[in-house]
């Protein structure tokens, strides 16, 4: 999974029809530290992702998994919101 | 998914036959900002896509969800028309 | 799917059985310019490339849906010899 | 498979809920002299990985191979801690 | 696929349980002319490659196909050893 910084929404009134109900939202991937890292990309959202929040987003095949119907077309989706970094601290599970 | 423009129509008289259907277009890669991100992409067109349009398109094994035959070699598809992206603006769905 | 130009044929003696009947060609990857584009790659062959012909190629689990056994451990094909790329000219379908 | 090294832990407690019993760790990719190449991504932990240790992840749909529920939304697993490699010396298996 | 050449042997004690029995390999990334490009990766050897061999691997999902179990979290396998590349010349099938 990556790191992602939602910062804006893509409207498309022509898509696929499995696109209908998926809100795709802007994201600019970024390091650990919430530099920026390359060009920002399309994830669907489905954990109620707001604007400016960091994410972690899965990409390919995997984006679907979360999604009510898992085939469409999609290879970026948002899969939780992070709350913290926590830098050389390993919990045990 | 990634955005990108298309650019113009790729013609292949001998290919595999699930291709036979299928409309292949040039797409250049471009970032939210509409400006080009590496070289151009072959992407089969789902939606009706037509020349110098911005879009969104899917990768890998996803490519292939939208087609009449998911077992046509593809792995780029043209997935939806991008009429506006709004900056920094999330929408509740 | 991508640009490439056939450059040469991969011989290998000890290779797992489902590569046996398969011809591995040595493929340089090219933009819509035909200008070289990173290190050549191997992908098989499904439309009877010849040497220097202009292709396009698949990648991933794709590859290997034009192939007899769609088992073999191949992540490259050939799907297409490309005849002309008309910049800007999108047909109607 | 990738190296990496365990450099922290990610939290999250918005998230998708087939991520909900995962330890998600940051991991900074490395090559086979442990220095850094690219930015951390995150990774889940299935074999109780701990902060500093180099290991090695798999990517992609395989990452879900390991978990419990191999429909979670994962797309990097860390599948194994790296005790020693060996330059060039081939062992017969 | 890609070719790369053997330079070394992994070991890891605490792994998955499916790869107990496969051998792990160093294999640094070359292109046609055997120049390094990019930074080695680990790969399962399924054809018996020596240290120094010139292979040719494939990755991500395809890289199990090969492997006794297929559900092996593995994304990338030597599936061939490289005998000889013959630049523009190409045999008919």
């Amino acid at each position: 999974m990556f790191f992602g910084k939602v910062i804006g929404t893509i409207w498309a009134t022509r898509k696929n029809p499995a696109l209908e109900k998926l809100k795709m939202l802007l994201v600019q991937p970024v390091d650990s530290s919430r530099a920026s890292t390359g060009a920002p990309i399309i994830a669907v959202d489905t954990v109620g992702a707001g604007s400016g929040e960091t994410v972690c987003y899965v990409t390919a095949r995997e984006a679907t998994i979360p999604l009510p119907d898992s085939f469409a077309p999609v290879d970026a989706a948002i899969i939780g919101i992070v709350d913290r970094i926590d830098p050389e601290v390993i919990e045990t599970m």
